[in-house]
């Protein structure tokens, strides 16, 4: 019998993300042993009813003691307290590792906290749905995605290829980043659409002149994929801006500069300069869909589209 | 054999809407004549083959002559041209309507161009994709989705209720508007969300710290969504804009203030003010979806998720 790829792994935080790697690992036998850690009672008794892990503790040191691969699958806020509590029980050739948004404050919170002779090698699996909580993870979730992995200057390499195997064997493909440069390519490929989202149905909860019943019925016209995202987990996302505030607020000043010169070619009627940037736009979506990275559901119901049309095509008199 | 619930429609402008209307027309033999118009040369050979209606004309006007109902589902900015080349050929007690994305302006373009004993019905069937074109029509596309009728004040109630049970037929609900209040609706379920999502898009576009391939990459992060609507239909939305000015900037107002109120949140590191909004926006998701109003698709892997937790819990050991 072959061994595992790691003999002892622990994840800590067991929601969407933390339970779905578990799920993953255990399908692909990657893990001789996998723990999982939650600090809430609530979330440890579903995983336990749920199986996806071998074991279920509270205390991220105890799960640590002897592990040859810890994952953090938690808010990135908590990474501190948990870091300090866990990186003394690692023993050495240890791997402590990550699943956060951002991560230039990851490598500056974990760095000083790592013993000699252990490794740190964070990662961001760029794949999830608006939903949270360990119900919410399936070991399908990685499959076809991108994750990037942001070893700081100087990380073993071995560690890095090991870390990054473990994420291509659940699925992703892979990609190393300079830390810095991944919260730049996320605060506009992910922050500030999150941030934009949650701020529109902000806007549109407050409104007097337009009812709830009537923003809720009429969200076919777009309003509604907006909500989608605005319903992603407040604490996670709260953290992400916390702790990605600089790259953040240079994409928040660009896309706000340019929303205001809309505003004005609206104002204006400046029918010109309105189709030149909605001609431009569509150029990218169609790049996304020729990438494989649109939702599965959407390239579905494209190739459905396809197909119907070609049924027309038939059908024709 | 019972007669058709309208002896001649004419659809001018063959679309997403109008060429999708026209075939939820043919399959419930809605009309006994159902005649095509475009302008396009190109268009107009797509629906021939097609087959969806059953003449397919260039000229609005000779198409419209002993028409029951002429239905407008051009982008709106060429209304008015269409509108004095049609209007003087309509006999006593035609109806003419359109499937446009703003009401106001409509009534204020065609209403003068009416001749007596005429009736001008406006509705906004409020579904869509964003893709373009006749090909990309489909009979079921205004399935379950409202559609808003916006009859000027004093419209004859017998012609509002013949327009309102055309769209009940192919499918949908139906709500009656004051067409301004119609356009404050849009402008926030509709309008915003797209020009919003065409700006930061563009916005993406433009950087030079980040690459194209890097923005494509990494899209699943909640930008792809954005690049879906903002794949939309230009000149549709271009007239949109320029159509619903007022509503627009009102909205696209609040929207920008509630932006810089949470900029300062996260320059200034106040976590609570973001939580509390990210918490807030979730429970209107949850009204779209109790609404029925989600994506079909989102609904149904909304059910495939909860499937594929029943069966974990099923598994558990």
């Amino acid at each position: 019998m072959t061994s595992p790829f790691f003999e002892r792994i622990v994840v800590v935080g067991l929601g969407l993300i933390g339970s779905s790697l578990a799920r993953a690992i255990k399908r692909g036998g990657l893990a001789g042993t996998l723990v999982g850690v939650d600090a809430s009672t609530a979330v440890r008794a579903r995983a336990e009813a749920l199986g996806f892990a071998d074991r279920v503790l509270a205390d991220p040191a105890a799960a640590a003691a002897g592990a040859d691969l810890v994952v953090l699958a938690t808010p990135v806020g908590a990474y501190r307290a948990i870091g300090e509590a866990l990186a003394p029980a690692l023993k050495a050739g240890a791997i402590l590792s990550d699943v956060g948004s951002v991560k230039g404050a990851v490598v500056k919170m974990l760095a000083p906290l790592m013993p000699p002779g252990t490794h740190l090698i964070p990662a961001h699996p760029v794949a999830g749905t608006e939903h949270s909580g360990p119900d919410a993870g399936f070991a399908e979730l990685f499959e076809g995605r991108w994750c990037i992995v942001t070893p700081p200057a100087g990380a073993d390499p071995a560690a890095i290829e090991k870390v990054a195997e473990l994420w291509r064997r659940v699925g992703m493909k892979v990609e190393a980043m300079d830390p810095a440069h991944h919260d730049l390519v996320l605060a506009i490929t992910s922050h500030l659409p999150h941030l934009i989202a949650y701020n529109i149905v902000g806007t549109a909860d407050d409104l007097e002149a337009v009812t709830k019943s009537e923003v809720i019925k009429f969200a076919a016209g777009g309003f509604r994929d907006f909500t989608r995202i605005a319903a992603s987990d407040p604490v996670m996302w709260r953290d992400v801006f916390l702790n990605n505030r600089e790259a953040v607020l240079e994409m928040l000043g660009r896309f706000t500069e340019d929303l205001t010169a809309l505003q004005r070619a609206i104002r204006w009627g400046d029918g010109a300069a309105l189709e030149a940037l909605f001609t431009r736009t569509r150029a990218i979506r169609r790049s996304i869909i020729d990438a494989g990275q649109a939702d599965p559901e959407e390239q579905k119901r494209r190739d459905d589209a396809a197909a119907a049309a070609a049924r027309n095509a038939a059908a024709r008199r």
